[in-house]
């Protein structure tokens, strides 16, 4: 039989599984609810017992799995420790031999967002890149830098934190993080949100967004309808972002920049925003950087758990 | 007999040379000319005369030598394809098959500020560290970052160019790269002195710096002897430069800066701006990072490229 593995992406309110073969293929997913009560002392017990219940179903024994890749959402570092997640209450401590206590297969765990881009690099918009930086604009700004096929998880896994990188001197609202000025307060869905109504309310300007219950989404519809004011946002949070991954790729020097997460799903208009003005910014040993929309979705974390799994049992 | 290794830094004037044993103890270093006529066309047939003559001397044959490293002032990417190093006059080519021609032992060629920082990590001011950014505060700034012990050298060798990230979009001057607000614009010896130019220029306060010779060297030694004015200029230099460092930080999450180049010879209290400012920035998951300054001065770069023929030979 056809050794199998389980991509295993825990998330604040569902734990999204999948069941894949060892080339990758996802077989069949599932979601259970991520049980944070208890200091989320139930959530690692909680997926064992689903995954034992599908091997049950079908007739899976321990040897036809290969093992179980888990993407959490805080830092995690190389050798498996997580260091605090505080959405799902969890301190400091060794995901990989707490999860063993559950199962008896190989158990590898990485942060969501390096396995959300290690599933991308493998099987969605940086298929067949080495050096790729996975950006996601979702509610906050996430990245995921894989150099020469490998996660840069960093010294202590906060290594891609790119949401969280100093990009305007001159903001006075603070972000979540603490710090103010950050990346994520005008490019995540959230931030094109902000940067809206900051330009809704600076004048009179006539904009289908005046009435509108505005989101990213609806942002975006404007632009795409050419709606004067919505383009300006556009420009600017393409500026800023160009900015931004110009920096990254001073540092990295990617092949490809992938960009997914909710803002993504507007489309190429997205990547032409970024692209123009990265362009302005970069350095010239980087401007043959390419961009493309990542293609995985919400599916992006299991199968970057299930490639830790493959990647980690090979090295 | 030990086998022994070349490691030689090629740069725009002179060819610095280290014969190593292969645990990286340094027996001897020599210096050629660099003979740039030509474009270039020499520089590599000296190398080869040069080392032949050293390993007549002391009674080397080709076995004995474990291979030679070459550190070269500009991008090499991961194959040793040179991409244009317009200092020497050389365009794109295959350095380790260029070189091959002349010698009958294995060559490894990288970029001279990732040699220069795979040296520092190997003996230098990063030893024992896997995770590491080496910032070279030179006439301009250079970067080689190290990741889990390997140079990131980006998918066109152009990785850890950090003197070209963007930083200020208020600067009105260009750097030599052609776009404006770099951080070499400020953090180099060069930069250091155009802040100090700029800052006497704006009003009358007194300073030990109005009528001396400016150089990166009088405006710290004014520093250390408190002089106010070169205090407000190193502040500046410290919030730059460590709001440049929080970023990079923030996308690669290492264990430690090392600071090295002309402008880290005034020692400690360059560190002590960089820091100061870097902590006003850097995302909470990268605040433990650790800074020190570089040891191996001018001989980095011998000792990174002899690390790259330890490595090559080792992978």
């Amino acid at each position: 039989m056809d050794r199998k593995v389980f991509g295993v992406d825990i998330g604040g309110t569902t734990v999204k599984m999948g069941l894949f073969t060892s080339e990758g293929e996802l077989l069949d997913k599932w979601e259970i609810p991520t049980r944070k009560e208890d200091s989320g002392s139930h959530i690692l017990p909680d997926i064992a017992q689903s995954i034992k219940d599908r091997m049950s179903r079908d007739g899976l024994e321990d040897k036809d799995v290969v093992g179980i890749g888990l993407s959490v959402p805080g830092p995690v570092d190389d050798k498996g420790i997580v260091h605090k997640c505080v959405n799902l209450g969890w301190g400091v401590f060794d995901i990989d031999e707490e999860m063993r206590k559950h199962v008896d297969f190989p158990v590898f765990a990485g942060n969501d967002a390096n396995a959300a881009a290690l599933g991308e690099v493998w099987k969605g918009g940086g298929k067949g890149c080495k050096d790729v930086v996975v950006v996601t604009l979702g509610t906050g700004v996430g990245g995921g830098i894989i150099v020469n096929g490998k996660v840069l998880s960093g010294s202590t896994g906060a290594g891609g934190e790119i949401g969280h990188i100093h990009i305007n001197d001159n903001e006075t609202e603070k972000c979540g993080c603490g710090n103010t000025g950050c990346l994520e307060q005008y490019a995540s869905a959230t931030g094109v949100v902000r940067l809206a109504k900051r330009r809704l309310a600076k004048d009179d300007t006539p904009s289908s967004l005046r009435n509108a219950n505005i989101s990213a989404r609806t942002v975006f519809d404007a632009i795409k309808a050419g709606d004067k004011l919505a383009v300006e946002v556009a420009e600017q949070f393409g500026d800023i972002l160009g900015k931004g991954l110009s920096i990254i790729a001073d540092v990295t020097n990617p092949e490809i920049f992938v960009i997914g997460g909710g803002v993504s799903k507007a489309g190429q208009v997205v990547i032409d925003y970024i692209e123009k003005n990265y362009m302005k910014y970069v350095f010239h040993g980087s401007r043959g950087t390419k961009f493309a929309l990542a293609t995985l979705g919400n599916d992006a974390g299991i199968y970057g758990s299930a490639k830790l799994v493959l990647d980690g049992v090979r090295s």
